[in-house]
């Protein structure tokens, strides 16, 4: 089945909201094997959903659009569909009676203007219910092709998505799926990885492989067709394997995964425990640490030790390197992670000490250079990084190779 | 002008990426004075990029391409526009010399494949320098149309539009232009905020109002269409001191800063310090915190005491309160944000204890109950919640929330 997606929302185009609609509805229509070519957004305005609607519909199957349903009058969507398709709305009490009792649940009062959500099409049109809001969805027959309408607000599209529009759409796309399977890279750049996998990649036509650069993360979609679930699975693990190979530790998930949960893994299947000196990722590290359920089995806390006097005073970096070194210094790293292990009694102590910028740079440190350390009972060990891009980005930049480097610690036997 | 957008990538239509771009040219583009009435996602395919191309310069004067400029096999866009306008690309070394800058730059091997990002169209072509990424940007004129070619990660696009496309743009747009600022209210939802603004917001028409809800924040936009940035300046100041006379100190900002900003302006201001002590938002407060450049001159660092030992150890808190009223409670919160405070020696000590969950709730303590607690000299307060939503959610409405306590106690006078 092909599909195409139409967003209609003056406020999508204007760059108010972040249309994530389309990465769900895009994510998810993928999984149930419709093929998807097209995506618009287009404003609030009669003329042009009628003529994207139109040429949405000579060229695709299934046609879904979102947004424009509200009750108040620049929602004209289901408007702007009967042009379109050249079809009558009709008002009918028994939606109404349905808007009505969403009302009464909620607690709100209901305004005459929420009448105009109860017009539906005469003839061809299934009206699907929104448990958690007032705009019902449609899904209208066009000569053998379907239009589907829906709310724009995520939370209720995404339940109308659920409950009835993928189930009915499972029931229709017939046979063959797309699935996909992601495997993330640590420790290569986007080109090497693509240099690396090349004599894999080239031949394939299915599965296929997609790269996606995020700051020191590469992730590797491997996207197979296939008549059923199981078959695609085949399918993407041999190409897996040999990605796997190919790549060795530098890949560091092999399903989507993300870095603090492969180290949550880790942490917990060797029962082993970890706090974190930060200076400047200022808690990051440890925020994506507790990112996870469950991370308290392993992580006992960390000191965010900006100042220098938080590094001497509770860490024990000495006052003398810091004086001879600066914050921002392999040895300083070391002290810190030694220190925290040392203070919250853990397996590994992770620092990190840095430049983030855009000021505090020296000739001889600039922004972006950053010194990470593990400390264990295996060994103790300090690497030197440097980092580009905005603050924030130096200090994910810096938060990720952290972790990278704290996972690869962790594997050493 | 009016303006049209084609977003390039198989990955924004299968929801593996989120379409960022898409709402920051469509707010810059306004602000600039384009209309935009059309916004397209399509794969990485020859003939798609073909067709769209020439749909959108048939009814729009600039159409920007983003995404597909890459160096890898499937990276296509300079040939589907080449395709759309018949016009031929050719290998320039100027812009290889360019790239091989770049590379040299960020000490990165170049690779045969990047010879493919040095080719530019022959004629009416203006190559557009990329300061952070190897594929440069390509300004195109077709019969008096225009197509701008961008890469599509957001750094370099965003970097690219600064130094270059934005004030090309301007140039070109001529008469009229459409400017917005930002409220932002944290300590009333959403439905409160509009009740409140109803007939302030009711009568208007220019400026416009529109609202945006994000966890425990509330922005209320207001767009002016004027001659000039002056005019329109003058007609949102008569708003915004409406809206700020009705809410308040609710209003933590006026021009679109975060709160963390707003936060290390007052501290900046006051030359007042801060420790902060975190359970359960794990880092994200210090992480926030730390987001903004300067902020080493108010924080000094954290405690993150994940672990019961570690809020008793270093921050104090007492073994027999743990014990007693737990560690998600208001006693224990006022002690973590009094032991930190004592511990860095700070102006301010704040203090965040709670539920994250999805695991870890009591009967008498549902996931969502977090106590946050503020210490200095003035007073010792704190504070119960209870926040809806995912683990991450829940963390970051804590950490806001914690952030808003923050600043309403450094108003205080």
């Amino acid at each position: 089945m092909r599909g195409e997606l139409i967003f209609v929302g003056t406020e999508l185009l204007l760059g108010q909201i972040v249309n994530t609609n389309a990465a769900y509805l895009g994510e998810n229509l993928a999984r149930l094997g419709v093929d998807l070519y097209y995506s618009s957004v287009i404003g609030d305005n009669l003329e042009r959903i009628k003529n994207t609607t139109q040429t949405a519909l000579s060229r695709s199957e299934l046609v879904i659009i979102t947004g424009g349903l509200g009750p108040t009058f620049d929602d004209i969507t289901r408007e702007g569909i009967a042009t379109a398709i050249n079809r009558e709305l009709v008002y009918d009490p028994e939606v109404m009676a349905q808007i009505e009792a969403h009302f009464n649940r909620v607690k709100y009062n209901i305004l005459p203007m929420h009448r105009r959500q109860a017009y539906v099409f005469k003839t061809g049109c299934q009206v699907v219910p929104n448990p958690v809001g007032s705009a019902p969805g449609l899904i209208i027959e066009v000569d053998g092709k379907w239009i589907i309408a829906m709310p724009g607000v995520p939370r209720e599209m995404e339940r109308m998505c659920n409950d009835t529009i993928f189930p009915w759409i499972t029931k229709r796309a017939g046979k063959g799926i797309i699935k996909s399977r992601v495997l993330k890279v640590c420790g290569m750049g986007e080109s090497t990885v693509a240099d690396a996998l090349n004599e894999i990649v080239e031949p394939l036509t299915n599965p296929t492989i997609a790269f996606l650069a995020r700051p020191n993360e590469v992730s590797v979609r491997i996207t197979a067709k296939a008549n059923d679930s199981d078959e695609a699975d085949r399918m993407i693990a041999v190409v897996a394997d040999q990605i796997r190979t190919k790549l060795e530790d530098n890949v560091f998930s092999e399903d989507n995964q993300t870095m603090e949960e492969v180290i949550g893994c880790l942490l917990v299947k060797n029962l082993e425990t970890l706090a974190i000196a930060e200076s400047c990722t200022g808690g990051l590290v440890s925020d994506r640490i507790t990112d996870i359920s469950g991370s308290s089995r392993y992580f006992q806390g960390s000191v965010i030790a900006y100042s220098n006097n938080v590094k001497s005073q509770l860490l024990n970096v000495s006052e003398s390197d810091l004086e001879q070194y600066g914050a921002v210094s392999s040895t300083v790293a070391l002290q810190m992670a030694k220190g925290v292990r040392k203070l919250l009694n853990t397996d590994y102590g992770l620092g990190i000490t840095g430049i983030a910028g855009p000021t505090g740079e020296t000739p001889d440190k600039p922004v972006g250079l950053v010194y990470i350390a593990v400390a264990s009972d295996k060994r103790n060990n300090a690497r030197e990084f440097r980092f580009l891009g905005e603050r924030t980005t130096i200090k994910r930049r810096a938060s990720q190779m952290a972790l990278d480097m704290l996972r690869r610690e962790l594997l050493i036997k």
